[in-house]
């Protein structure tokens, strides 16, 4: 190896916005998105796998949140080869825009539809916040080149199952259905949108949207003023408005809140906001249709419904858009009730094949966030943020290490996690210690006297821990922690004791 | 959304060296790192998942194998903020730099011994070839904090029982370990090394340590030559060698070949070698040590050997190395048989963490070759490459949609796959084309005729793919290919198809 410099030490630390996760928390993400990629297959949907890093030139260079236009991505120049300049690559900002570039490149060789799955870490340039993270978890799933809004309506049906497959009971979330062209039918009727000439009013019609996506936050009478003249906030920031007249702002509250008691109730009151309109009473058959095959799949009411509040934030969509939410409560940390809020979504988009090819491609996708579902179940108590902890054979005397190697085999061989004490081990308390921090279930100890003897010793940790924490012994008297067993019962004995603490 | 600028379209092509995996080519890497993740965890390992984007200080700007000093990262500079220049960030380039950062930073939440295991991508800003990709899989386990060699002899089970897992059977596979510190036993007696002066012919021990590592491709001559003066290969192109005179070269030949039929027999040729080096019979003594203990976890010569020909290239390394192997054959594209050699290696590296800490901390762990082997595995038929396709569902009367989509949802609910055609289904042989291009099993046909009659039409399509090969439909005369059944029957009749065709 070469000589090192003498340099001064590198800092020990992740980069500003990224973290480590450890144990459970890498686990059981593996866990939900094995499950969700279980019910994906079973809709007929293919897993692909791109890679982190894209061209900026496929990727497209920036977010295609509106809300957002300066927040960019991760990105890099390849060096010089001979008299060309090195291409410009970038990491993935999120799962869709690879997708384009895959469908566009691959498409002769892609079945039509192409349904297609993927989940992986996508990265964005933003500045760190509190609990937002500069890479972080996708799992999507998109049906490309199917114009038809069955392939909507199954996305929708097959996020339902997903959210059971993790562990959501139904009646703890909802798939929320609406329709962009039904937007725009309003806005027509508004005159804040002319299909004669779409572009006009763009500006306006960007603030409408982005208001209505706000409503959780901002309340009804935020989005009024965020479509008129404009809203200050707590702080006094003033955010511009949409400039829309009283008359036209009624319209669009009146489509927020269009939601009736049963879908069909919603459709006809839809129809009658969107009359005059051709998209927007599109955009109501499609609701209809959707809500059609969603029954004949046996998804009720209690698991989607028609919300026209349900915007989604991004410009790209153009027809059904849908997101999940979970309904029940949970406390934060300072005890105060809380919704869970929004923990997937998706909706059709046609034009991002067309940016490669030239020709639109019908798509509709869905995205699942990971991490938001796992925070979730956690909060509800059906995940423990504690892994299971080994069986851990500790060393009492240092030449035996043969025979406690021999043990952990036996236990590893029988499927139970088991390890053997690697640390220095002089200090037996040390042991004991590692096993509490390892959540260790059992610990086995045999030093010269048991070997003499033939015999193991098995400590009961979790019973153990029990005991200690208890004022009285007494509810504990005819359970022992600690146990004698033969040599050859080790296995059997360890079995029992893990068993009886399940 | 902003009115869009006229550029010229984006390529549709992935990154030069990066690639996409469709389909079974994602989900038997990803089964397989389940397997292995689950072996892992029954020893001890805990997951740990850091992100993709280290810091370039943090990480080492360069590969630590010395055989290729110029490789690199990818890497770019973060924004300046305010006054100060920004971080340079960089992809990790493995799965070690990254734990020897995270164990620095977290070392007082961990337990000592920390044992974890990761996997997940890794970048290598290389110039990409046939089959060598910029991002690539490890799935690598590490302990840090234990010296005692318990730990080494550990991972090679841990390795063995991996391969087994994933379905490498026994006897074909052979973990091979070998020591370092017997090498620079060996290079001591044969004076390229002095104890007192550790720097001294270090350049030399460098080209022999890279020479011993290409055996399998060089053959005894080659790095025999290495040694020496050099070695012109195939081309024409010389490469410089070692150096060393005839006497020393005999010596490291002698260590290379000290392999004997059995252990013990091994370690006492070794012990002649290293005669007069107290770090060579060190050495000698630890290979002996991992040897019993292995035996004493029931991992005999069928599944470990001592091999003194193995020293992986990585200079890091400082102690116990050690490699699996292959040992099956298998015939390339042009019928020639090779051997499939190296899918997993590893060792002991005590230097890593000292870097930000300035404490010696040792450090053992193993990397396997998730792909190479999958590669394996598909060569010894033991993988088939095709996915198992969906269930289609066609569409008959475009009006029906509700009908066909209950279909669907009722085979999902009994678990099989299934999805309803999505695409244009005016053409009804493009529906069988898709049909086929899904590698689909069954085709339910269903139309105004059957409707009516509450009938359905199943199509056995493996059954008839294997009718139109056949010249003659004799043999298949009892089975036909294609059933009409009740519409309530649609569940049990595909499972009896999908059941035959197992």
């Amino acid at each position: 190896m070469a000589k090192p410099k003498k340099t001064p030490r590198p800092k020990a630390e992740a980069p500003k916005g990224f973290r480590d996760y450890f144990g459970a928390e890498v686990t059981q993400r593996a866990e939900m998105l094995h499950k969700i990629a279980q019910v994906y297959h079973r809709y007929g949907f293919d897993a692909l796998e791109s890679s982190g890093v894209e061209t900026v030139q496929a990727l497209g260079k920036f977010l295609p949140d509106v809300d957002r236009p300066n927040e960019g991505v991760f990105a890099w120049q390849e060096d010089a080869e001979a008299d060309k300049p090195g291409d410009w690559l970038a990491l993935r900002y999120d799962l869709t825009a690879p997708l384009a570039r895959v469908y566009a490149q691959h498409r002769n060789d892609l079945p039509t539809p192409y349904r297609r799955y993927a989940m992986g870490p996508v990265w964005r340039n933003e500045k760190p916040g509190p609990g937002r993270f500069r890479q972080f978890y996708q799992c999507d799933a998109d049906t490309v080149g199917a114009p038809s809004v069955a392939a909507d309506a199954e996305i929708c049906a097959m996020l339902a199952d997903c959210l059971e497959e993790v562990g959501i009971e139904r009646g703890d979330y909802i798939v929320r259905v609406n329709n962009r062209k039904v937007l725009n039918g309003v806005m027509e009727v508004a005159g804040v949108l002319d299909p004669a000439n779409p572009d006009l009013f763009a500006h306006e019609r960007g603030i409408v949207l982005r208001a209505i996506d706000k409503l959780d936050r901002l309340g009804l009478d935020g989005v009024r003023a965020l479509l008129g003249a404009g809203r200050k906030d707590d702080s006094g920031d003033f955010t511009d408005g949409a400039g829309l007249t009283d008359t036209q702002a009624d319209v669009v509250m009146g489509f927020m809140q269009a939601k009736r008691d049963t879908g069909a109730e919603t459709v006809a009151r839809l129809r009658e906001l969107v009359a005059g309109s051709a998209t927007g009473a599109q955009g109501v058959d499609e609701l209809e249709t959707i809500a059609d095959l969603m029954a004949a799949g046996g998804y009720g009411s209690d698991r989607v419904e028609i919300d026209p509040s349900v915007v989604r934030g991004l410009g790209y969509y153009t027809g059904p858009v849908f997101e999940a939410e979970l309904t029940f409560e949970i406390k934060d940390d300072k005890g105060r009730v809380r919704n869970f809020g929004s923990v997937a979504g998706g909706g059709r988009y046609d034009d991002l094949v067309k940016r490669f090819t030239g020709q639109e491609v019908p798509a509709t996708g869905v995205s699942i966030g990971v991490d938001r579902l796992l925070a979730a179940l956690q909060a509800k108590g059906r995940m423990s943020a504690q892994a299971e902890g080994p069986v851990v054979v500790t060393v009492m005397e240092k030449d035996r290490m043969s025979d406690y190697q021999a043990m952990v085999a036996e236990l590893r061989q029988a499927g139970i996690r088991a390890e053997v004490y690697l640390g220095n081990p002089k200090n037996f308390g040390n042991q004991l210690k590692y096993a509490d921090r390892r959540a260790s279930p059992v610990a086995v100890i045999a030093g010269g006297d048991e070997f003499d003897k033939g015999m193991i010793q098995i400590k009961d940790l979790i019973l153990g821990a029990k005991i200690a924490e208890s004022a009285t012994l007494e509810e504990w008297k005819d359970r022992p922690s600690q146990y004698e067993v033969a040599r050859g019962d080790l296995v059997a004995k360890v079995r029992e004791i893990l068993e009886l603490n399940r």
